[in-house]
């Protein structure tokens, strides 16, 4: 039986950056039978509504993140620049650049291209800078992108899919949704390819 | 060279308990060169100083924490009965009596047993019932025991290793610290333990 796992991603949400940073490399161990069905969301309406941001500019934890998210990103060959520009203030457009981009061939690439960019120099997803270097990286002429993405149903369906993910009870980015079943951070994404392939399995 | 890793964990945190739990099986694979040093703290102490706590009631972020701890707990082979008392009340008297405990030979199945009972019937390390539950399995006497404890230095040492985690900014248990390497989360003992195997062959 084909398997879909959801994964709820943001472009202004770093640890999603390492998930889907490593995608490849956890889809390659997966099997032809599961695949990711790639789900950008506006995650900072949902945190606004939920009160205080959970990384503070200056707290233990937002310090605590830097230091993780250098290890890993070190880990998968990058040369990191943290502490980037956090919260991002350009994540809203920079999820719509990464759906429509979705819906044609180059979604993917730019992606990652778009987060290496974030942690490498600096500049976060959907700000100038980064929408240049990503989108010409992969053929993409960036006027035009943007044109083709405001005309577009995009920000609808974001505006929806953020809905759903907040009924889910979503409160962060990656979570991984596969059978009901919900797996948050990057940390757990192969916990949710394994509940998927227990629940192939029986 | 021997090499420890210092495991900070709070008898009033779920997720230290998760890895309490699983921690013989974690150094079973470790070989004997590394080992843990068990830290408890009064992380509640810590957390009021940063603000709200992480975990509120009726926030979706809990309502997600009790279904993840259970399906981990049922990985480990317990009959969870989720959700438990939380935040704990008693934490502070349960940190009190594992570092005694620790300091004598029933620390460590003290601990276990206690989580256990936590996540099984409720009741929380330090409460009355889970006290006489698990102290009473290793063999201890709860009223001898907590005359012990209150005339133990065990308050003071907690008061002194609470500073200690706060000066590194711990702002959460379970948590690994090896080398000034800081790795939080019951996710991320095995990156702990990675980095330092790493660092003894380095």
């Amino acid at each position: 039986m084909q398997r879909t796992i959801d994964l709820w991603f943001s472009c202004g949400s770093t640890y999603s950056g390492l998930t889907l940073l490593r995608l490849a490399q956890i889809e390659a161990a997966m099997g032809p039978d599961l695949s990711f069905r790639l789900r950008p969301f506006y995650l900072g309406a949902i945190l606004d509504a939920l009160g205080p941001w959970p990384y503070r500019d200056g707290s233990p934890k937002t310090a605590y993140m830097w230091r993780d998210l250098e290890r890993q990103a070190i880990e998968l060959g990058l040369t990191p620049a943290f502490p980037v520009t956090y919260p991002s203030t350009t994540a809203v457009l920079a999820n719509q650049v990464a759906l429509y981009g979705l819906s044609q061939d180059w979604g993917r690439p730019y992606l990652e291209l778009s987060f290496r960019h974030w942690f490498e120099t600096g500049h976060s997803p959907g700000s100038a800078e980064n929408l240049n270097a990503a989108l010409s990286a992969v053929g993409q002429q960036v006027d035009a992108t943007l044109a083709d993405v405001a005309a577009s149903d995009v920000h609808d369906t974001l505006v929806t899919w953020t809905s759903e993910a907040q009924s889910m009870g979503l409160f962060g980015a990656p979570t991984c949704v596969v059978g009901g079943e919900v797996f948050w951070g990057n940390d757990r994404v192969e916990d949710a390819v394994a509940w998927a392939q227990r629940a192939e399995g029986g």
